[in-house]
C-alpha cells in the first residue's frame, strides 16, 4: 500500500477549505421537486462538474435527462485497477416549514460541532467529503484506483429518470462496485457500512360490487360491501404469527445468519428504545425475530392506505361502491418485486369473491440488495473506518429501500457499498438539518483510507 | 264523506305551481351534516314555515333545538276530529362524489319524466306533495281532519336531538296517530304501504398503533399497522354465510311470518332486477333469504366509511398511524342498538391486538318498528291508493331506517303510518338522485284522498 500519509496531511491542512466547499453548495438552493428552482439545481449540477474538472478528470459533464441533469466525469482509466462509480445527488429536500428553521436554511451557520443547512448531511457534507478525499489523493500522489462519477439531481423526487438514462449511458458508468455515499453510522463513535437495504413493491387495490353508492338501508344485506370485502382480502394477508401469508412470500428469503444476529444485537436500538420512538402501546412483529432484525432483514407487509365511502365527519347510511388500498412490501434478498406480485395476484383470485370486481395497479418497485460481507469493498470499508475511529465498524443492514442500489445491480450488474457519515438525528427532510462536523472530517480521512485500501 | 272533486281539481290544476315549489325547495342545499350548510338548512326550515303560515295554520314556529331546528305548525283544532301528526324532513344527504353527479344537484333539471337533485326523492317531493294536498283542501273547502306537523331538520344524520326536544314539547305533537311521508311505493304501477321500518346502530371506530406516521421502511414490521387491524377486526364480523358474527345479534330476531314471505315474493323486484338496478357483478347476502327479503327483514352489517394512511395519488410510503371505519348495523324488531353495541364492543375486547389502542363512537342509533296491518290509518290509505292506482297496493316493510317511528311510539304512544311516493331506483343518499314526477302528482292526490278517508 502507498503512504498515505501526504494525503491526511493534505486533507488536515485544507479541512477549512473544506468546510468553505461544503458552505458553498450548501447555498446552493437546489430544490429538485420546485419547478421555480430549476436554475438553483442547474447551478448545483455545474458546481459538481466544476470541481471534477479541477481535478483534471475527463469527459466531465452535464449530462441532460428527461429531468434534472446528470454530472457525469472520471480519471483516466488505469489498466489493470478497480473501477469505483461514485454514486451521489446534489439535490435537496424543500424546506418547508420554514418557520421551524432556526437559521436560514441556505445559509449554513456551525453552532457547536454542527453544521446547520438544508442537504447538510443528505448529502451535500458526504459528497464534499469524498470530493475532498479524492482532491488530496490527487495532489499528493497518484489515485490508486479508476473513479467514475453518477452524481444525480433528482434523488430527492425518486429519481424518475435515471434508469433510462443509465441504460443509455451505460459505457459511462461501468465498474467493479458502486460507492454510494448517500449514507450515515449509527452514533458520532459507532462507526458503520450499509451492507444490505430492502426492496419495495407497492400496490394500489381497487375493489368494486355495485356500479355506483347506494343506500345502505335499501341495499344493505343484498349487495356486497367492498369495504368489507377490501378488508376480508387484506387481513387474510397476514397470519397470527405476523407472517405474511401471500403464496411463495418467504420462499425466496435468505435466512438470517448467526453472525448478522449477532451484529444487530449489538445495535443500541433495544425493544425500549422502539417503543419509546414509535409511541406504540406494544410492539409488534414477526414470531422469533427482534424489532430490529423485522426491520432490517425481514419482509414486511403494510397498508399504507386505505379510502371507501364517508369518511367526514358524522354518519352517512351508504353502501359504498368503491374502496381502495394502497399496499406495500418491504423485501428481502432473494424476493423480486415480479415475485411478490405473482403471489399478491394468486391471493387476490382466489379470496376476492365473485360479488366484486377488483384491478390491481403497480405504482412503485424496487429490488433488494446485500453486498457480500467478505467482499473487497466491505473489508476496505470496514478496515478504513478502523483506522479512523479506532474500532471495528458494525455492519449494517437498513429497513429502507434506496432504489440507486437496485438499478445499480440491474443496469449494470453491480453491488453497491454503503458508505457515509451523516448521523440518525441529523434532522433529514425536515427543520434544522444539520451535519456533525466531527464526521465530516473524519469522513474525508476515511474516503481517502477506503480509497487506498479498495486498490 | 265530502265531496273531493274539488280539491282534486285544484290540485290538477296547480301541478306547475307544485312543481316549481318542489324545484325551490331543492335549490336550497340543505345538508344536515356538513356545518358549514347551517345557514341553508335554517333556510330550509323557514321555506316550509312559510308554506304552513301562508295556509293560515297556527303556531306555526321554526323551533330550536340543541341542533337543526324542528318546523311546528297546526290547523285550528276541532273537537271531535282525528288529529293527524304530518312527519318529514327538510334536510338532505350530503353530494358527494360529486364528479358522478350529471348535473348540479342543487340545480333541479327534468330529464323525461325524471326530476334530479338531491333531495328531490329523500323526501323534498313527499313533503312538497303533501303541503299541496294540504292547501288544495283548504283553498277549496275544510280540512276533515286536525293536523300537526313536525318536520326536521336532522334526519340525514339520525336525529341526534329530536328525542329530547319531542319530549320537552310533547303537547305539541300529541295525535291519534303519525302520517310520516318519508317513504316510497314499489314501482311507478305498484302502489304500497310500508308497514315495518329496519333499526340502525351506526357507529365509529378509530385504531391507533404509532403516536404519529412513521416511515414503513424505518419502522415497518416492529410496529402494528392499524389499517390491518382494522381489517382484521371488521373482517370478522361476518361469515361466508353472509351472517353477521357479533355476539347476540341474532338472538331477539323476530322470524319472518309465512304471510310476510308471500307478500314479499309477490314485489316485482326478482334477482334480475337486483342485479341491473346496483350493477352489481352478483348479489350477496345472508344464505336462506331472498334479496327482497334480507332487505326487507333481516338485519345486515355494513362498513359505510374507511380512511387511514395516504389516499392520494401514487404511492407514499407511511406507516399509518391511525385508522378509522364508520360502520352500521339495521336492525329489524327486536333488536336494539344497545344490544348491537353490547355485542360489537364483546367483539372487539377479543379482537383488538394489544399492539393498537381504539374508540368507538356511537354515531346515531333507532328502534325497528313494525306497526299493526289492520290499523283505521293503514286502512284509509290502501283505499286512498286504490282510487289513484285503480289497484290493491302491497303490504311492504322498508330496509330502510325511519327513526321517527320508533320515536313516535315511545315518546307519543303513537302508531306511525308511512305513506310517500319515492321509488326503489330514485338514487337516495347517492349521485344522480331523482323523484319521478308522475308519482308526484299522483302523490298528491292520494294524499287529498287519504284525509278524507282517514276523517
Amino acid at each position: 500500500m502507498p503512504d498515505l500519509k501526504p494525503a491526511l496531511e493534505y486533507a488536515r491542512n485544507h479541512n477549512l477549505q473544506a468546510l468553505e466547499a461544503l458552505k458553498e453548495l450548501i447555498r446552493i438552493p437546489s430544490i429538485s421537486t420546485l419547478p421555480e428552482r430549476k436554475a438553483d439545481v442547474l447551478r448545483a449540477a455545474e458546481w459538481v462538474a466544476e470541481r471534477l474538472r479541477s481535478y483534471g478528470m475527463q469527459n466531465v459533464a452535464v449530462l441532460p435527462t428527461q429531468g434534472h441533469p446528470v454530472v457525469g466525469g472520471e480519471t483516466k482509466p488505469v489498466a489493470g485497477r478497480q473501477t469505483v462509480l461514485v454514486y451521489g445527488h446534489y439535490d435537496v429536500q424543500p424546506v418547508d416549514p420554514l418557520d421551524l428553521w432556526n437559521s436560514d436554511p441556505f445559509e449554513p451557520v456551525q453552532r457547536g460541532d454542527d453544521l446547520f443547512g438544508r442537504g447538510a448531511s443528505d448529502m451535500k457534507a458526504q459528497l464534499v467529503a469524498l470530493l475532498q478525499a479524492v482532491e488530496a489523493i490527487l495532489r499528493t500522489g497518484d489515485l490508486p484506483v479508476n473513479l467514475r462519477f453518477l452524481i444525480e439531481g433528482e434523488e430527492e423526487v425518486g429519481s424518475p429518470n435515471l434508469k433510462a438514462f443509465m441504460e443509455q449511458q451505460k459505457d459511462r458508468f461501468q465498474c467493479d462496485f458502486c460507492l454510494n455515499t448517500d449514507s450515515s453510522i449509527l452514533a458520532p463513535d459507532l462507526p458503520s457500512i450499509t451492507y444490505g437495504v430492502r426492496g419495495l413493491a407497492y400496490f394500489e387495490l381497487r375493489v368494486q360490487a355495485a356500479a355506483g353508492d347506494l343506500h345502505s338501508g335499501m341495499f344493505g344485506g343484498a349487495v356486497d360491501n367492498p369495504a368489507l370485502v377490501l378488508c376480508q382480502v387484506l387481513a387474510g394477508m397476514r397470519d397470527a404469527r405476523g407472517r405474511v401469508t401471500l403464496p411463495g412470500f418467504y420462499d425466496p428469503v435468505q435466512p438470517l445468519m448467526a453472525e448478522e444476529r449477532k451484529e444487530i444485537a449489538q445495535q443500541p436500538q433495544d425493544e425500549a428504545w422502539w417503543l419509546a420512538q414509535t409511541g406504540a402501546p406494544a410492539l409488534f412483529g414477526e414470531e422469533g425475530y427482534t424489532p430490529s432484525e423485522r426491520v432490517a432483514a425481514r419482509p414486511t407487509l403494510d397498508v399504507n392506505g386505505l379510502l371507501s365511502g364517508f369518511t367526514g365527519k358524522g354518519s352517512k347510511t351508504v353502501l359504498p361502491a368503491r374502496a381502495m388500498a394502497k399496499l406495500s412490501m418491504r423485501l428481502v434478498p432473494d424476493q423480486t418485486p415480479d415475485l411478490v406480485r405473482q403471489g399478491l395476484e394468486a391471493h387476490l383470485r382466489s379470496h376476492m369473491p365473485p360479488t366484486v370486481t377488483w384491478e390491481l395497479e403497480d405504482l412503485a418497485h424496487s429490488l433488494p440488495a446485500i453486498v457480500d460481507r467478505n467482499s473487497r469493498p466491505v473489508l476496505a470499508a470496514s478496515a478504513a473506518l478502523e483506522d479512523v475511529w479506532g474500532k471495528q465498524p458494525l455492519l449494517n443492514r437498513t429497513g429502507g429501500t434506496i432504489p440507486i442500489v437496485g438499478l445499480v445491480q440491474e443496469v449494470l450488474g453491480s453491488d453497491s457499498l454503503l458508505l457515509g457519515f451523516g448521523l440518525p438525528d441529523d434532522n433529514l427532510h425536515a427543520p434544522n438539518e444539520k451535519m456533525h462536523l466531527p464526521n465530516f472530517y473524519r469522513g474525508i480521512e476515511t474516503f481517502i483510507r477506503f480509497l487506498y485500501r479498495i486498490a
